[in-house]
């Protein structure tokens, strides 16, 4: 297809290996990114290392408040203990028609158990928790709680790897879908509502647990799907 | 590896899609299959029908109860609606060493509600019920939640998916294991203690949910994974 230019990218919480290791893919994609941080200061640093990486990239960094009003899609990458801090925070600069992409894993971790275990959140999901926190008319898609952070901070890394994105209506899932695969190897695939964020923010502990097993990386993968052209 | 002669293996609730799937699928590798039912009628049949579709199958049937004591890895796999009516009925037949394996999902279903949905389990799992409900000195392992009956069923039909064996201890795990990769296109994947059942369990409703999107049947496979020899 012919790349529009694309709008910059928010990542707010960018400086953590997540959302760092989305900026550095994106940058790396030739995707304009915005880094989102509490300080400024470590936005700006983190910006400076993703340049480093992919010399002539577009990344910017500046505080979460900031960054989230720079592009009409932002992604929020934070630990589930920043969650509702940050969403608390954002409440006056998320704007209505803006898309918000949760990536909150909810992991017992957060509250010092174990990452191989999660936390019931009352909404039913972090996902839902930041449906109910966001202002009125921005939507929450839930996705990319499963790919690895360290793989995706490490562009030698080879990833191939299917991206569950859940949201209730495909018009606002399908250009997050989009931005998800303009990073190499990962398929984005439609997985419902947003309340099957339930499950797919589950995906993470249980592959944990499997990588403690295995001392491996391991990535979720479907098989038997046709997937060409859901999104268009 | 040689093959030692393998014990039959009961198949409780064998009749329904799961179990007659997994019996044909066993039954065509050469692996001795008893299937259970409620009604020793229908076991019969059921029984009659893979010897029909798989010449020389090794496979009888009988109600439940009796099918139970034929071989120490039985299978249980009724819908959930059913679970504990069958573990109750259960109590007298298992035996101490026996090993069982849930494939329950607690699919809302159950409850005449949707099948994209799961039902909260107060033991936490399907699985960790079962372990509450079978006697003393039976081990639960909870397996083969997200393999797709109607693909088992066809032996036309090729398989490349991964199977969730969940389970406290992985000497209870391993000839679990072992079996489920007898099945062409099976691989067993040690997903950790039998709490992980709470997620295993979860994947079903997250498939059906992407099947429904995609018009097809979706499979789980993990990438990243060297498994060779895990269960050695």
């Amino acid at each position: 297809m012919p790349d529009s230019p694309t709008p910059p990218v928010p990542i707010l919480g960018g400086t953590g290996a997540l959302g760092y290791g989305l900026a550095l893919r994106w940058a790396a994609a030739g995707v304009p990114v915005v880094i989102g941080s509490r300080e400024a200061e470590r936005a700006e640093e983190a910006a400076a290392k993703v340049k480093e990486a992919v010399p002539g990239a577009e990344v910017d960094g500046f505080a979460n408040e900031e960054a989230a009003s720079k592009g009409p899609i932002a992604f929020l990458t934070v630990p589930f203990r920043a969650q509702s801090e940050t969403l608390n925070n954002l409440r006056g600069a998320l704007e209505p028609g803006q898309i918000l992409v949760d990536c909150t894993v909810p992991l017992a971790a957060a509250v010092s158990g174990k990452a191989t275990r999660s936390l019931g959140v009352w909404q039913g999901s972090a996902a839902q928790q930041a449906q109910e926190m966001v202002p009125e008319d921005v939507t929450v898609v839930a996705a990319l709680h499963s790919v690895g952070a360290p793989k995706l901070g490490d562009l030698d890394e080879e990833i191939d790897e299917d991206v569950l994105v859940c949201g209730d209506k495909k018009k606002d899932k399908a250009p997050v879908a989009k931005l998800i695969e303009r990073i190499d190897g990962l398929r984005a695939i439609n997985a419902g509502p947003l309340e099957m964020a339930r499950i797919a923010e589950q995906i993470t502990p249980l592959l944990i647990s499997i990588n403690v097993r295995y001392k491996a990386h391991a990535g979720l993968k479907l098989t038997g799907l046709d997937t060409d052209g859901h999104w268009d």
